[in-house]
């Protein structure tokens, strides 16, 4: 049964729309569990927790004594600007922020707004411990070995079949295991590019993709990227025809840390495009499980004719950053991808891949995963919430459709540089815009990481995160 | 207490001396147990703990109600030669056949004389699974995160606390813990090297690190490298003059293939010419722990007065090949190191990490050493001999200290290329030559892993392949 058709939800949505809609005003009472029960149908229990929920979600305020309120409506926020990046082949910089943002993820008293991962309590990841926890006990010693540099065999086996899902037809003669995506992406990089190539990218684009690319050799293009549907088409062909791009790469969802995701038709499109360009596509699919619609959204990989697709993810938004298993399909690449993998890391621990395989195998995973974008669907809405009653006027807020980060984009003049120190120094971690850019843009920019539990102490943060900002545009104009 | 002293192996070495000298002559009888016991003040049961040890390698034969006598002993072998290769740099070729062999490095079929991994049942790594079990069941929430690129803390003190023993002075935070020694030499080369840069390496190498430079793009200058005391210094100081050097990157001890060790004086003659050339060294010291003698031979690090060197190591070869752990100590270019580490795998799989610190500070890991060397210094004696057997005459073969692997140079005309086809016909795997060096030298060469359990099945394969090479130069000439 899937739990996304709880009853309770079911009501919530109800009420919801009803707010939307005006039917019910924002100040005034909300039906009672009373007659909301009984009107709908449902047990008092089960409007309660439909209540609960839409509080939890700011959408209803509870007043002791008195029952339910529609919470007032803040300003309606407008998603952020298409970004225009110059449209030339640059050197990568990484700004020395960057290393201090990483110095700083796993600080425990930082209001963890910063770096983009999970809160260990909320993945719950006991049943795969327990899992690696009995094989190293049973089966160490036939693990204790080098694996070829594919990987795991029975792993590479149950991510095949969970490709199915997508409707792609993968054997797991086709993947290979990578230390977290990163080795991923850099594996796929080596295979299709050579020191001093251009790579196409998003823009703004993920931090750790623009080290490796650094790190590489590489220069970036950045493509302006729209906050809902991706990049541009029209720049993407004017730089195919006017650069050699060596191999494009792009999220196939929920872009961190726009949040945005091409339509199928699109995707199809730069498919084709590339193509014809006989240009790869790399493709990184990380946040690709975590959506909030009904259906996942398909990979490039899924809608590729041509067979320009490499295809990376991992578990480590999911269910487990400490495992460091991600994998790739390279497609035709592969033996080039085989080649790198085996020169720069050999293969991996074994111990966690055989767990895994035997974790997923064992079932269990997709109501781990439905549980899990349940919370981080609701934390981007309270979030975006907060950041609505606490931001200046103007500030433009992403609103993805899936992962757990929000794209901001202030006022001018702020630089978000500076106001990351000042956050630092009233215990608040976020990751500002230019760690985002090849170029050193985006310094209006920041983005917030919604995957902690929340609690008052994350509501309090980014509040004070609103004031702080709100601080910096008065004392700049 | 040191079980290098226990009294069988006392006396095993007293029997063995005497052979070695001529007291005790081949084919005669040794002293029967009860007089040796009576001699040397030994029980009869440490006597006949001593006889088998000398009948496991080879010393001594059993006769069946006759005793023990003096084996035959085998015509003396000569050492390999020096390697001669170009003096000038090459781009780096990685033959064809090096995939073959890594296809069935892991074949339980094959005799494994092929790669260099030891055997799982002769690690005997229980203790170490035991405490990854415990910590995954005890503490996997509080790992299930991203360590910082550096790797885990407790696991950097204990690696940290064991240099010490060679006299290197080491902080936690001078390491970072690495995917294996693999990944610690890619990430040497690339702070200290561009795409095109020449590496200068000796010759014969392992294969995997000849594999690091093609994937870095760097060109190879192979230096002749003498079986015993390793490259020499006169080439090395020509082509520093001569060659633009990026780096020197060697083993610290037991060179695999060769097995060769610098002596002291000859390390600090090369530190001195480095540190003259402001070129750094890079080395490699995953066997440095497999010796045979009474002291563990000092790495460059623990030599240099200058800072030149980068020493990356790994437990693969001692304990844990499936932990995939290595570390480097990157002196002054640590961050350059940190920086490659954060773009190319951000960092390892953490439960495993968190296992091994808590396996090296509870003890054991010492006697676990003591036991392995033993093992080691017995398998590699035991293939000396059978190799002295039955390959043709004219074959050189190494005598390394420590390790354990043996490098033959067989008399021309050979193609171990060619053998190497045949011998996988027959179920038997080794090492050619050719994958040894980056300009296709050494087809008259193999490597023969001694990482297995001795047994008669490795015997008779080591045999049947010393048969195979005599056929092949017969057929040749």
């Amino acid at each position: 049964m899937d739990q996304e058709n709880f009853r309770y939800e079911e009501l919530a949505r109800f009420i919801a729309a009803l707010v939307d809609r005006g039917t019910l005003v924002p100040g005034t009472r909300a039906p009672s569990l009373r007659s909301i029960s009984r009107d709908r149908k449902v047990s008092m229990a089960t409007a309660l927790q439909a209540y609960r929920l839409l509080e939890d979600r700011g959408v209803l305020q509870a007043r002791p004594q008195s029952g339910f309120y529609v919470a007032s409506r803040p300003p309606a926020r407008k998603p952020p600007t298409t970004s225009r990046p110059p449209a030339r082949a640059t050197a990568v910089s990484v700004p020395a922020v960057v290393v201090k943002l990483l110095e700083h993820a796993s600080d425990p008293n930082l209001v963890p707004l910063g770096c983009a991962i999970p809160d260990t309590n909320l993945l719950d990841a006991g049943r795969l411990d327990r899992l690696l926890a009995r094989t190293a006990r049973e089966r160490g010693g036939v693990y204790n070995i080098y694996t070829g540099p594919q990987g795991d065999l029975r792993l590479r086996r149950e991510i095949a079949r969970r490709a199915t899902r997508w409707g792609q037809a993968l054997s797991p003669d086709d993947l290979v295991i990578t230390v977290g995506c990163t080795e991923a992406l850099v594996l796929a990089l080596r295979a299709v590019t050579r020191p001093g190539d251009t790579v196409a990218i998003e823009s703004p684009t993920y931090f750790g993709l623009l080290h490796a690319l650094k790190a590489l050799d590489l220069k970036a293009l950045e493509l302006p990227t729209d906050a809902s549907e991706g990049i541009d088409l029209d720049p993407l062909q004017a730089a195919l025809s006017q650069n050699r791009i060596a191999a494009c790469l792009f999220a196939s969802s929920f872009n961190n840390p726009l949040g945005c995701t091409m339509p199928d038709t699109k995707k199809l499109a730069v498919l084709d495009l590339l193509a014809r360009h006989h240009v790869p596509l790399i493709e990184d699919d990380i946040y690709g499980d975590i959506y909030f619609g009904d259906e996942r959204p398909r990979p490039f990989m899924a809608l590729d004719r041509h067979g320009v697709t490499m295809y990376c993810s991992s578990f480590s938004k999911t269910v487990a950053p400490g495992y460091r298993i991600g994998w790739i399909a390279a497609g035709r690449h592969l033996p080039r991808v085989l080649d790198a993998k085996a020169a720069l890391t050999l293969c991996g621990s074994v111990l966690p891949q055989a767990a895994f395989g035997e974790f997923l195998a064992s079932g269990g995973y997709d109501s781990h995963l439905r549980r899990v974008r349940r919370v981080f669907a609701a934390n981007i809405e309270r979030m975006t919430r907060a950041i609505d009653r606490s931001f200046p006027a103007g500030t433009r807020v992403s609103c993805p459709a899936g992962g757990f980060v929000l794209w901001l984009e202030l006022p001018q003049p702020v630089n978000t540089g500076v106001l990351f120190q000042a956050a630092l120094d009233h215990g608040i971690c976020f990751a500002p815009g230019e760690v985002f850019s090849a170029s050193g843009r985006y310094a209006n920019c920041l983005r917030i990481s919604c995957g902690h539990s929340w609690d008052p102490w994350i509501e309090r943060g980014v509040t004070r995160l609103g004031a702080l900002a709100a601080e910096a545009l008065m004392s700049n104009r």
